[in-house]
């Protein structure tokens, strides 16, 4: 975060009250999303990295203060509290690139209660965004069946950080590379890219456009559909009778249309004059359902470039995510509003696994003894982030590509899976939240 | 921007390929919306002064320059033309809080045309994602018929950079205050705020948590919905009566369940204890179709706090924008792919309009002399924005409710309108486009 105060105002108001109140016992908090969008079978856990580099740097310089100051709304207690503030709590969280399902903590937040609550836009506005985004992206890259897939969404993401994060989250779902410079260099992550219409039509002719563009790039994708894709993909064909030997082209770039016919015919022309080499690129509008369609009409498409769709989650570009209060001062809390329900207490999620295959999960108390995987580490302690909480990109990618392996089939395909994967509700947990009710109620009802 | 390097990579291979062929004549692109969601009657066209800032401040550091240098993909002459870059060129542009339609530009840059391509993705980026916001928020305003609408969206806008620009693009369209401190502090926006459910678990008791908050924010919102709304409401009542006239809470807030029957309930508890003046605050996953909805059931609500679905724009989380060559060299250019016809030439939009009211647009060549509103207006002149460019925040506000109230009020509702407003294309401008066409028939065809 470029500053301390993307927070939403009442972060700050209670923080003043629990200050005021001597509020300032251990809390847990649990990251966690509600319910599923419709059309996901799961989530791919993304942005934690960030969420840890926003809790260790946060701090609250001069001009934030005198700002806040300026507000009149608070207290000088609170304003010399956000002077002297570091985070200082504790952090359990599963690794990036783990599929997790609804109610399953992202993350646990274990820190004095203004401390903890203090962060809560901040690390769900990243948590959010890269969960969402890896969450979209894996499903396009199932789609594609191991064909690259390449990110060329950066323009209509919603600004800039979500350029540069989403790029991130697409990455470790598997997307190959990303046409966002930043990214490349940021994180390492491999960049693409082809040329556009404009560039064509600067010059006066098609087939010049092309003639220029490989004398400076000769293994390049020639995008050929400016005005007549076929008659594009002829010129092509002729650049290369022109160059000889020279002519190492790699791909022609389909970006609108038939594809499905496209893609044959330019296969067709392509491969009648020698250019079996030279493969197809298809881009224009793309989301998991047309690469899916395209793929199922055996479209003979090698790679594709998928934009906007993928970049904003377009079918579904928010997750119901929150941040609750399950803990304070040694208790399991709850809150009971209609709809919203809640299990209290720090948790723990165990994978159950059969033959390779994950099974089911069983949402338990934290410490409880289960059979199972844990999902749940402990990443961050009094502050600081643990050597093993931030893997190399790579590994992270590696590791959601495993953990993928490991979900049912069923699961892993775009349309919603019957019965959804099962996640069940240990005995002990059912029964602590159980008695945090029944301790509500007492507490409403007495005089 | 933080970083020049938020684009995408064919930029720069186009901008490299341009330089090696002598290609640096004047180039107009312009920035437009290809077609409008289903669910926008208009676009509130937001994010000019961004785009600006952008094209102002655009500076290749060394870092940046040896991190493309190391890709080995580039030229020294790019690599040398980076590191002098700055944009030389000019802007006409429609003003920010301007309600436009499909196809017309919301902004031209008129420059050598590297420099012109090499702004394309971040121009986007930015344009884009604060049209998007302002077009969907101000869809919620309409909703709210005058009751005021508080952004209550950053936790799941997508990063910093959204979290902060939506904000600014929401007031634009009439958002009263947000609650993101950032932009509060940033944009001089309104902040505003009530408290989480998470301060009312924290104690053991609603009531004392009520107490305790209104001792230190004696004019707050209590958020009454966090176990039982209608309990939550009856101790606010007992609130009053324990701290008669200290009793100074502004108002409750609805967070979940059954907003229509919850509010009238509320407003009869409050009345009933002499609350007449504790106004009724409702939140809760609302969009402008909800906020319709509970003002059609004459919910006695007096204002709204709008979070995810204004912020990301649910049903429309990406509009079809496009940058894109339309003159070069003094010759008006197309693109003639499948379904993606364009309008050559720069660009003027003609709005007319008859007692007050808009009658219809008119998409003329930039000069043409009709009748009717000259929207667009240069902006920026040799790479220096005009002193008019930049009107204060409230003054942008300011000029988009009086361009609202000149729309049609068809064309103001949630619903679509039938006829969709009229934007015709001047004589000129589709001579302009028949003659290019064919030109570039005969160039394709031509042996």
């Amino acid at each position: 975060m470029a500053s301390a105060l993307l927070m939403d105002l009442y972060e700050l108001t209670m923080v003043d009250a629990y200050l005021s109140e001597g509020l300032h016992d251990e809390a847990a908090f649990s990251l966690f999303v509600r319910r599923l969008p419709a059309r996901r079978n799961y989530l791919l856990a993304c942005g934690l990295e960030q969420a840890l580099t926003y809790l260790e740097t946060l701090r609250f310089s001069a001009e934030e203060l005198a700002w806040l100051e300026s507000l009149g709304r608070f207290s000088r207690r609170l304003l010399d509290w956000l002077e002297h503030f570091h985070f200082s709590g504790d952090v359990h969280a599963v690794p990036e690139g783990t599929p997790l399902f609804a109610a399953e903590p992202l993350l646990e937040v274990i820190a004095p209660l203004p401390e903890a609550q203090l962060v809560e836009t901040a690390l769900i506005n990243q948590v959010h965004l890269q969960t969402l985004a890896a969450s979209k992206a894996v499903r396009v890259v199932e789609a594609a069946g191991g064909r690259p897939v390449v990110d060329f969404g950066v323009r209509r993401m919603h600004g800039e950080d979500a350029g540069l994060e989403v790029a991130r989250a697409a990455h470790v779902a598997g997307v190959s590379a990303t046409s966002n410079l930043l990214a490349g260099q940021r994180y390492g992550i491999p960049v693409a890219g082809t040329m556009a219409h404009s560039y064509v039509q600067a010059h006066d002719d098609e087939l010049a456009a092309f003639r220029a563009y490989v004398r400076r790039f000769p293994e390049t994708t020639l995008l050929v559909d400016t005005y007549d894709t076929l008659e594009g993909v002829r010129k092509v064909v002729r650049l290369a009778r022109e160059l000889g030997p020279d002519f190492q082209v790699r791909a022609v770039r389909l970006d609108s249309g038939d594809l499905v016919a496209l893609s044959h015919e330019a296969r067709r022309l392509l491969d009648t004059a020698g250019l079996v080499h030279v493969q197809i690129f298809a881009s224009g509008g793309l989301d998991e359902d047309e690469v899916a369609r395209l793929l199922a009409h055996h479209a003979p498409i090698d790679a594709f470039g998928v934009g906007t769709a993928m970049g904003v989650s377009a079918d579904a570009p928010a997750l119901d995510m929150a941040y609750k209060l399950v803990e304070y001062a040694g208790r399991g809390r709850l809150k009971l509003s209609t709809g919203k329900v809640l299990l209290p207490g720090r948790k723990q999620v165990l994978r159950e696994e059969e033959g390779g295959v994950a099974r089911r999960d069983v949402l338990a108390r934290h410490g409880e003894v289960l059979p199972g995987r844990p999902l749940l580490r402990r990443v961050m302690h009094a502050g600081r982030r643990l050597a093993e909480a931030s893997p190399p990109l790579e590994a992270i990618r590696a590791h959601a590509r495993a953990e993928l392996g490991r979900l049912p089939s069923a699961v892993r395909r775009l349309e919603p899976a019957r019965p959804p994967y099962p996640v069940d509700v240990s005995a002990e947990l059912s029964a602590a939240r159980r008695q945090v009710v029944a301790e509500l109620h007492e507490a409403s009802h007495a005089p």
